[in-house]
């Protein structure tokens, strides 16, 4: 699907589906943006021509996955940002690219998945056209803010199955627990180096290295790269958790053996002298005056009893029981 | 809650609470400094109009977290620096943050915690007004250094939760104590990460970065860094401490397994022979000549007391008991 | 085999395998590629004469291994680079170095091995020989994205292997499974290191380090640098996954432990109470009432299941059954 | 106290301990050390006056600990470095700081504890006071190249520690032999850490950042780099051995639950089978032949010894015993 | 033993071992080489007059260890570079110093060891004495490139230490293996640091810091620098290996472990429930129909015979035995 907005100071605010819309290009005064989404091979076409950009980058749009990066072409710059999408069904999470071209009044984007922050800027756009006007990296910065926004709800959700995957730990040690815990840790290391390298792009365009970034907004993406700043702390905090989890979970198994041991001892400490006792009195001396005691059998008893109890007290005060 | 401080080389102090007091900004000769704690939404208003300072530095106030940072706005610095908490009915240490304006006359602070460093540099403005002649970056130098030094207490309190928990480590290997190390470290790590950036701003600062700061402060900026310098090292200290008890707390669990299975060796290897030697004479051969000796059962006893007897003095000499 | 291209803007295409061949440098409207593969002391002479490069580049082309880097030799570059091979067989990954010397207008490519993308690309300069009018510097790209574009199916095949042996791991724990581990981790290591020595050079030929590399080319080897930064993330990322293997092993031994251990203990705490209830009836004493009870075996054989029973509840109720 | 010592190469010598002597500050060929031990609040006021340093550099003479680092002030600079002290009776290595202040022809030593070092030289100059005018750099020099000698024998004594605790961990592997590795690689750590900021002090010195080192110091001034280099490799060394060290330990308690185990194995796989013959002869069936052999029973004893024996062979054989 | 060597390119080649044969400094078109192995203090005198090397310099010949280094007096290069040697007997690694004073025609060796690359050298010259003629950085590199050249059989006789270390692991693991890996691993990380710290000098040389390298030979001192490279990568690879090794065999103690305690659990398992069958036929009730069958008794070792294979069987199928 193509999407053309065209806007121009004096004009007004057109909007299209028609690719040759894309035609005409601005000129002083005027403003396009050319949203292509999941676009059929004809409708990417434009790209090449009339937008005539280099086939490298053009390429790069069609491939994932592309690192995070912002190649400047001259009278145009190139963007890969990565958006974070959470499919709750799978439990998985999932980048998505979203491929930017930016010139002097004009801002090209593709996405082959539907992305809420470009539909949310469209919508904006749409409402207040002369949103445009304030030139295309204002809006580059409205779609790119909201791209990396949309990283904190996932580090919450993050957050949230690592508090569970704690409560799980503290029940009982299964190894499962164990292998969703280094799924989830990759899933923070990958999260952090997409942000890592985005905050490095972010780093470039807020002092000032293109020219089609105006000095008024590097303050702004300079925000964005506060934004990034945090994903990547809070990214590094949650894999140390996790990190710390796996300590936990390897100690807890340590743990959980020593006391089935000691359990084991417990058993084996009360039972064997009992048996050594019994073995005693089954003996078949001739001359064993306690067998003929008429209370030599409750006798045994007895003792047997006091030999166990006094080993439980002995246990429970070594704190092993 | 808004508190103006205005000092004038000729004219004097005055204090006030009125946030129309801001509205007019400091001539040649003249200093201001207003205080925004936990401030009403018209109060914080005075940073938007008549201050007029940047609505992302604005913004970037009401928002927490943000990280320790210093931006240069040409006019005006916004600092981000922050102030550690030790919550002891909660046993939990907090960071807040204090947001700074620095202009060639006038200082802003921001919080919405109540802070004791604000407090206290007030309280000695308020006696001895001229330290606002000193400059505002004076002033600012009072706050940051405060500020900082109020971070060693912390270390002592966390160097003294080591303490502790070092001692409880070595009466017994409980599994809490391995989440209390694990929840220090990461307090710790957070106080080296939030150091480590004030440091960075320090070291802006203190080589001259900024034209607010004079070059007559930035000696002592480069004091309050020495500090930082230092409190990162002990949190280093501290985190490679709590690696240290980690790795012990771990051995230790080893080792008690080993000894509780040295014990179960003990208590096995000794009452195993015995239920043998029962065994044989519970057998029931005709003839089996020790079973009508008269001293038959003694002897056997005395033999199974032997055999128990040199056992433990096995194990005492190989130092298993 | 020595393989002789040459192409003159005018004149055309000649293809010829004798080493006197080369005796004639290109001259302006000519190009050259002259491809050493296995040659014969013989036919490699032509690089000492009459191509006289220097003699530490000719004798890096007889040594290996070699890392990959590009020495400048003024008028011409020295290049290694290394494609990786997979021999099912043997299941092992292999490096094989290419030599590459590139002038202004000719291209010497050197390997004791034979080469595919070498091959493709000879193929393509056959069907349209005016690719070589497109600068040797363009061939020289042709040759490099090949040989870089063979590292992606050879991180598929290591994936294979880590999905392989991720379901083994599950199955059982051999120690075998921990020495593959270990070797996949060693071959995912070299590869990053050969990724990361070949991204280091073209980061020099795409930032335009090096005269006979043209401008227009340059973003084209940093397109290639690009698939390198993915290789090695991707190298990361395995070695991550398989860092996080080992730990799972380590854990399900002592999972397995655990569970031995367990299995133990029911067996000694069901049989060992048993031992004793027939050990008390099996003593000598005499006067033991229950002896003579009609229903006395019969109960105590009842009293046995009921013991066992409990004790089994007992521990499905505490999960360990 | 306070020792001034002067030098002028005209007038000679003089040494006093009043405090009133430091006024009269040095001109051309003339020469001034003053030595603060412990100095009384009284002789440490000769900093601010008459000398006049900087507050903040005085205040930092007071307040341990200070890291190791160079600042400088325009008309002198100020050095913090740090000896190392090792107390045999507490088994401790402490560090003092020493501050100095060098100006063009005049130095200042400021130290709490009594140091060595210092001493040494100032007998050096008090034997040769020419000694002085080869500048006060060279007195420096001859100050700090002391200090940092210094450190070779306590890295010594940590080796020979070292060497102590292995041969102890052979003997036999104790958890407070853990706690001490801990202690000792705290020990290097710290050592390692002010050796390093040292390190980077002799780099400034050394390339010439400072003028008040003369150029043909500077040489000397990077030997005692090159010292310091190899302080910070051999802590790194000795570091390195530690943690191996914690490695063999673990590994060793392990190994020893590994022995345990196999003689638990032992001896229940020697007396179980035992008991259950015993057990089978003990039955009280009436038609059992054996039980009326006149050899029954020296048979079933014999029985049980080959059982006992070929039990043993087989774990000789395995290697277990 | 002192060795001087004189070329001049009219004269010709004189050798001799008088140090009084240095006192003429070569002039244009003459050459010198001296070298002292071991020297006297007499020998060594020649580095102070007439050749009046600085003191630091010739102080760092006599006093090892050094960190390889290269310091630039001016005049003349100072150089210290290590070569490695293999004790079979001892079965150690030793690296040993060589100085070395280049000047513009002159070249001054000194170690304390006989040194093959030295003597290979010396023998070169003598037999093609215009060698010296092409410059004493040709001397230089000459004997650089064979000290260099020496790493690599010595990093071949650790492999095959390494090779002999995995089989003898798999066979049985001792505790002693594991203090033979640290070893070997402790010498991988020396061998690597001198490599690392050489490959620094020679980046130095390379590039062209100092002028008494000619440029001609940058290109060959380039070529030590890859074999420098390569001579740590291979080192960095057999540490990678030994910590695999470390991990391989932590793992095989726990794995050791596992299969004992499983033999024990069959042990246990087997014998456990025979103990109790014979308990219960040797009880003594009066009312025991069983007892009194004449098949009873070979019914009870058939009952035995199957509990004890069933459970063999079943251990069988879980693959425990």
């Amino acid at each position: 699907m193509i999407t053309i907005l065209r806007y121009s100071t004096d004009g007004g605010f057109t909007e299209s589906n028609d690719p040759a819309g894309v035609a005409e290009l601005p000129k002083d005064g005027q403003y396009l943006w050319v949203d292509l989404q999941a676009p059929t091979p004809e409708e990417a076409e434009v790209l090449s021509h009339p937008l005539n950009f280099h086939p490298l980058a053009v390429e790069d749009c069609w491939h994932e996955p592309q690192r995070s990066k912002v190649d400047d072409y001259g009278e145009y710059l190139f963007l890969v940002v990565h958006g974070v999408r959470y499919d709750a069904k799978k439990d998985e999470f999932k980048t998505h690219e979203l491929n930017i071209f930016l010139g002097k009044s004009f801002l090209i984007t593709f996405h082959t998945l539907h992305s809420r922050s470009i539909d949310a800027v469209k919508e904006n756009v749409r409402r207040h056209p002369p949103l445009m006007a304030r030139g295309m990296d204002f809006v580059l910065h409205q779609i790119v803010d909201r791209v990396i926004d949309s990283y904190f709800p996932k580090l919450e959700i993050i957050e949230s199955k690592i508090d569970e995957l704690e409560i799980l730990l503290i029940e009982d040690v299964r190894p499962e627990l164990l292998t969703r815990i280094f799924e989830l840790r990759r899933t923070v290391a990958h999260l952090k180096r997409v942000a890592t390298q985005e905050r490095e792009i972010l780093v470039q365009i807020s002092r000032g290295d293109f020219p089609f970034i105006s000095e008024r907004l590097q303050v702004y993406f300079k925000d964005i790269y506060d934004h990034l700043f945090r994903i990547v702390e809070g990214a590094d905090n949650h894999r140390e958790t996790l990190n710390a989890m796996v300590q936990v979970y390897v100690s807890m198994v340590s743990n959980q053996l020593n006391h089935t041991m000691r359990f084991l001892t417990l058993i084996a400490t009360i039972m064997l002298p009992l048996t050594v006792i019994t073995g005693i009195y089954g003996m078949n001396f001739d001359f064993m005056p306690e067998l003929h005691w008429t209370l030599g059998y409750p006798l045994v008893l007895v003792a047997m009893l006091v030999v166990s109890v006094s080993m439980i007290v002995f246990f429970k005060r070594r704190n092993w029981l």
